[in-house]
């Protein structure tokens, strides 16, 4: 989740960074202000600051770098959100059901199933909203000063660029404010893995002692073993494992390496309203 | 030409801050930096130091952000490189023939032909580039913490759009540096348009004095007259325009509007290193 | 399974399609066969023949649509097999764990883990192709006779989309041929469920009896009962159930629907050499 | 425009095609019929028939392999359309003006100026068409039985895709119905061009005598003389040229190889109601 947050502070960072590059674009038929008198360049700089837009070095509608730079803004924050929505939806699936939307949709023939709705959402949002930036980073090449059709498409893309990656944020917001998390299930799906998330822990522990390849074999066979990881690697000679640092190893609660320290990274990212 | 040299220093613009961001990436199995005891969080500020990247907040494995972040500034290099490489092919066609390539390419049985080959290869390495960003930049949508062939795909993706876009730059250099720029064309393909490219001109200067209604239509007529547009015109007592009045606005020379005064922003832009 | 080999045969038949279709292409510099004299249209059938392909109607340098039917007969055909890895991925993550691959990928520090390789190679392999025939796909819109660099750019995607629609291909084989299906785990995660997937019979059955809205309550409410779904059932009055049809309901053995009619049709398919 | 028509064909073609393969889906929850009884089969032809669609051997619901082959039918579809449009926008350009809209768009403040506006809108929607239609294309990789939020993202895709591919072809039907060809402004092109368009079939007919090396040293000598072409090549000896069989050869009305018969097999295509 902590991956989540600071996924979110680079899209908006980047939003931020694009929407303060976006600059007005002015400058009559042929690109040189011409209908303005001496006074185009003056015309240029009032007209952006009435649009609270940057002022361009240069009338810019033959360059559409702007236009993708947003779309690609856009796209990554829209991919952002349906990450953070599949991972849902695959945490909620039954086989796993770490997680559950608040207001799942209900299914109309299968009573049970509270479908994580919100994710779909999000999901679908997101694709639309790629499908659309696409278009707009793509229209760099273009012919002369304004290729006819080129800048008529832009038009609707933008539009549904934009309303679809709102959807995909407001649709994952609503998910995150909601989620649903079972920590016990969480423990028992870990339990039902039989310590083999501990296994590279394992390997690291009994390599300085035994070498890598007699590690891997030792850990690889106590995990195939009926007498189970723990049982196993006790019987083991080439292991030579005491009984506490066994244990100690097999707690997924001394397990955590840098997380902590991580996670704070993340909430003081958000908090100190760092925008790296 | 300043157009686009404004668009190349966006370009370059965009490529230095997302260089600027460009972190690390350093988490273990399960991105919690765990194989590095207490001490994961110095390994990470290490690491990141020695590749002389960006320390992240978090490893990003399984946020792909930034990685389509950099396909988007190469995707959009790469389609500045493609409009000027189009505008080239455009101008020098035969009908145009404007500018012509130093160092075009023979064709095998057109003796004449001087293909614009750079410029070809400019944009066939940009729409490479594009299409290889282009999966990099659906790539954040993915399953879990690691999705099995998303990861795999991104390398040879990433290699490709570096490769792509950087052939389509240094394709459009070898075309700039000894493009030909045949002026008395120019100015030919101008006069043979007979008068047309000033009638927005000449609709400015009669509006105020006839209204727009009528000065679109003095314009039109004139255009169309057999006479041709200053005789027509002159001849106009709706439009009544004086002979000097009227030679003045029909000089090309004096219709530059601000151009002057834009080609200076872009120079300025380029000199100052500005990375607006 | 059955469904991988429909939609396999259907990704057949589309090739086979497109390859009846594709078509030789041999114009001269204008697109009129004027380098042969009078014999142009000979020598365009006999240049086909010789290359076994299709004889068009006209030259087609100009109009790429047969590039681009051919580009998405290999998008469709690589998208199949990246939807069966995935589906191969799912099913052998760790807690679903269904299916694994015969020639799983060793990990390099995780002893136990057996990575879906093969799929993951497929998967990598149908995103490459993937893109590249994106740029194929977007190649019909082009100026004039040949747009320079447009032409260029579909050489090395047209290989790399052939390529990488054979390697995602291959890789699927590989991974179906020593597939292992754990049909005790299937049976296991089936029984987990506690009788979750025959909701939707129990409701079925219920509705002629007790009303849709009713019927859906009674299932909600045992699936949720600590009594288990059997006995909350039993207990309910509203429901009013024998125990034998009960019984009978709740045996997945008896809920397979239409599935072996559906897989008989599926093996005519493939045994008939029908290329519906 | 022989090109336009079986380019036009083609598209056909393929949507029939499509039209011909696109299948009903019913299959339930489980995609088994269950919810039927032992009446699935028969309730899915029944369907399928009422839908005046195809009976697919199988429910199809996780395999969208034919919603990606009616989208890349669009695509292409627009992109041909598209193709179509851009010819006349180039063509209709100031500086070649071979071709014009009958009802192009008048501009704002240039009176003279007729925008190839049909064309425009066909270009754009063609772009809007496609980009719907690669969200579909590259709907085929999904995860499980329906992936969540993939599904919905079809449905405003496909409908964008069918509207806009519509809008696309309309706009050049409209285009079309209506061109106006300046033969004479051809004629003159083609003149200006100072015989350049014959110089292969010049090498063409000197080759055989004096070898290729010579024959194109000949004639790139020969377009580059302030004689002109005809002069110069009559004075070198090198070529050895008689007036009459130079006359025939730059008299481009005898150059049009089998521009003829390729016209007439397009015609007949067309007429034949040839789907090939």
């Amino acid at each position: 989740v902590a991956g989540w947050l600071d996924a979110l502070l680079d899209a908006r960072t980047r939003l931020a960074a694009v929407r303060e590059r976006l600059a007005a674009q002015l400058g009559g038929a042929a690109g040189t202000l011409a209908g303005f008198g001496g006074r185009g360049p003056e015309a240029l700089e009032a007209y952006a600051a009435g649009l609270g837009l940057a002022e361009p070095p240069l009338p810019w509608h033959a360059h559409r770098g702007r236009v993708a730079e947003l779309a690609a803004a856009l796209q990554q924050t829209a991919g952002t959100a349906a990450k953070i929505a599949l991972d849902v939806i695959l945490l909620a699936q039954s086989e796993v059901a770490e997680v559950a939307e608040a207001a799942g949709g209900a299914s109309s023939t299968m009573p049970q199933k509270q479908n994580p709705a919100g994710s779909a959402i999000a999901r679908a949002c997101a694709r639309l909203a790629s499908a659309n930036a696409s278009l707009l980073a793509g229209g760099l090449e273009h012919e002369h000063e304004r290729a006819a059709g080129a800048w008529q498409a832009e038009w609707p893309a933008l539009t549904a660029a934009l309303a679809y990656m709102g959807g995909a944020v407001a649709a994952v917001r609503g998910v995150l404010d909601g989620l649903r998390v079972d920590e016990e299930r969480m423990r028992r799906n870990l339990d039902a893995a039989g310590g083999a998330v501990l296994a590279e822990r394992l390997v690291f522990l009994l390599t300085p002692r035994i070498g890598r390849e007699q590690a891997l074999r030792s850990v690889r066979d106590a995990l195939a073993s009926p007498a189970g990881l723990r049982d196993a690697l006790l019987a083991d000679p080439a292991a030579g494992l005491e009984p506490e640092e066994l244990d100690e190893a097999l707690d997924p609660a001394t397990a955590m390496g840098a997380a902590t320290a991580l996670v704070d990274r993340a909430l003081a990212r958000h908090r100190g309203g760092d925008a790296r």
